[in-house]
């Protein structure tokens, strides 16, 4: 490592991986985390959740308008939202990072700090990595969590005559992406518009509200990563069920009001809600006597929910829509355009 | 899934998962593996392993000689690896899959059987993955493991006096991938340029050996995975030791030999032992008294290895060169040309 090394193809692999492990956190005395062939771990006592998400450049991420922390905020976020969830407290991360040789160390630097950050603020231990060469950056993140005192919350648990219920706001995300694209964030720009991209670039995983969620008997659950109606569908079709959602009740991110001059009509604002990804809330379904105790136990960490439905045997019904004739807004990172 | 597409851009994400995971073994009951947001695994009840290496198309493999079996299969070998270093059991890996659009599906296909049948002969279950789109193909492995009964085995234990050891023979992947670059390898080729082919394309994890010898005291311990000397280097340095290594020691693969007319000297042959990578063979020291011992339970599994130094206080002889003028001998990935 030497202070004239601009790019990482100066340093080398052990060169950067040095100067990586200079920026991240050390292990417990029980464990042993980078510079060994494998990470060593303690065990949970219970179940053990294990999960992978890779952001790619010019697939899940723009140089155009994202920072290198902003990438590393969020490579952990995607990962801990997984594992929260499952109801799970996430415990360890490895990253793999492959880019191009002639990558400034700055932005490896600051990929690092956000991977820092972000995991600190999860909980998780960085625990080591993968380095290789690319022809553009792909982050990747593999995450190890530990389910709560009664089990995962998995996708197929639900039941017939459950609630549908969602915590948070949705579309924000997805209506900060449109403002970042657009050029409509900058100093100046309406507190909303700044609003609306932090929920993009820096996506929070909603860890306490799925302890709490596992904890008020939800009986399943997803993160919305891929819009409400890709991931409802998803959650749906997990337990074999169908459902019944009133379109007027899906909590719309308050801020996405900033853009109703820019996306013309109304309709298009709501759509961020129903197809926009990464907002990262939960959707779960419970028992519909246990909705209002759940409620009380989120607003406990400062969180709120909304009940937009109920779980059926079959059909999935979004209003006067069968869900099936609106398949075509959820985010899919393969199909051709 | 339609016996019509022929890329993945025509299966789009969600298909291409279906079609993976129909490829795919089942988890055992109390576990749940792939379709939930993370999987659910049984904890190993002693320390926890945990590791991931990526490969990348054009810097680690190429598909000039590389097929997708091959590369399916060696992700999951050197992940593996890494496991048996820490003379551990691999349980369970995740797969990172980054891919063009536009790669036909049945090199999707070839790649989860090359998956499937290496993860099978380490004993590691599939337990799901991650899939995006990429200018370039990008294979990434997470894997889990489980240490031995005298815990895991890292690269910081040895102790001046303990013997240098090492498994197998050197040399044969770096041979493999000379016979493929140099387009020597057909079918009328001689047995020798096609075992070499093998050692590179599907490089075995040594993990009966590693078990072995952890079980037998080895006090610390690296796979061979970026060529002899950087490897020996790091175990050295890792634990703040010197070595002296004699060069005539080294076991070069036999079937080097049938490439000493393509590479017109003997050095060059040699060199292949001390700078080629992916042997995957484990470089390992241990007390003096305790290396007969070992060379027997080695055998008792149909492995061998040969004693080529011992640890030192301080430098890194290397027959009557001083190690740190050898350096450059080693893999990197990221050092620009």
């Amino acid at each position: 490592m030497t202070p004239a090394a601009h790019l990482v193809g100066d340093l080398g692999e052990d060169g950067l991986i040095e100067r990586i492990l200079g920026r991240l956190g050390a292990a417990p005395r029980d464990e042993l985390w980078a510079g060994d062939d494998a990470a060593v771990l303690q065990p949970p006592a219970r179940d053990l959740l294990f999960t992978t998400d890779v952001l790619v450049e010019g697939v899940d991420f723009s140089w155009k308008w994202c920072s290198g922390r902003d990438i590393g905020w969020k490579a952990i976020a995607v990962n801990a939202s997984d594992i929260a969830a499952m109801g799970g407290r996430p415990r360890h991360a490895l990253v793999t990072l492959a880019l191009p040789p002639a990558t400034p160390v700055a932005i490896v630097d600051a990929v690092t700090d956000g991977l820092v950050e972000s995991a600190a603020g999860v909980g998780a231990g960085l625990a080591g990595g993968d380095i290789s060469g690319a022809s553009e950056m792909l982050l990747g993140v593999a995450m190890l969590g530990a389910a709560g005192p009664d089990g995962p919350v998995t996708r197929r648990g639900s039941r017939v005559g459950d609630a549908i219920c969602v915590t948070g706001h949705l579309g924000g995300a997805a209506g900060g992406l449109v403002a970042l694209r657009r050029g409509l964030v900058s100093r100046d720009a309406a507190p909303a518009l700044a609003r609306l991209a932090a929920r993009h670039l820096r996506p929070r995983a909603r860890v306490e509200e799925g302890l709490v969620v596992a904890a008020a008997g939800a009986t399943s659950m997803i993160d919305v990563s891929d819009g409400l109606l890709l991931d409802l569908r998803r959650l749906m079709t997990a337990a074999g069920h169908g459902c019944v959602v009133d379109p007027r009740s899906v909590p719309l991110d308050p801020d996405v009001a900033a853009l109703e001059a820019v996306l013309a009509q109304t309709d298009a604002v709501a759509s961020l809600a129903l197809a926009g990804g990464e907002d990262f809330e939960l959707l779960f379904t419970i028992e519909e006597e246990r909705v209002g105790a759940a409620r009380d136990d989120l607003a406990a960490v400062g969180a709120q929910m909304t009940r937009i439905g109920v779980v059926t045997a079959r059909g999935l019904r979004f209003g006067d829509e069968d869900m099936e004739n609106l398949e075509e807004l959820g985010w899919e990172h393969l199909r051709t355009p």
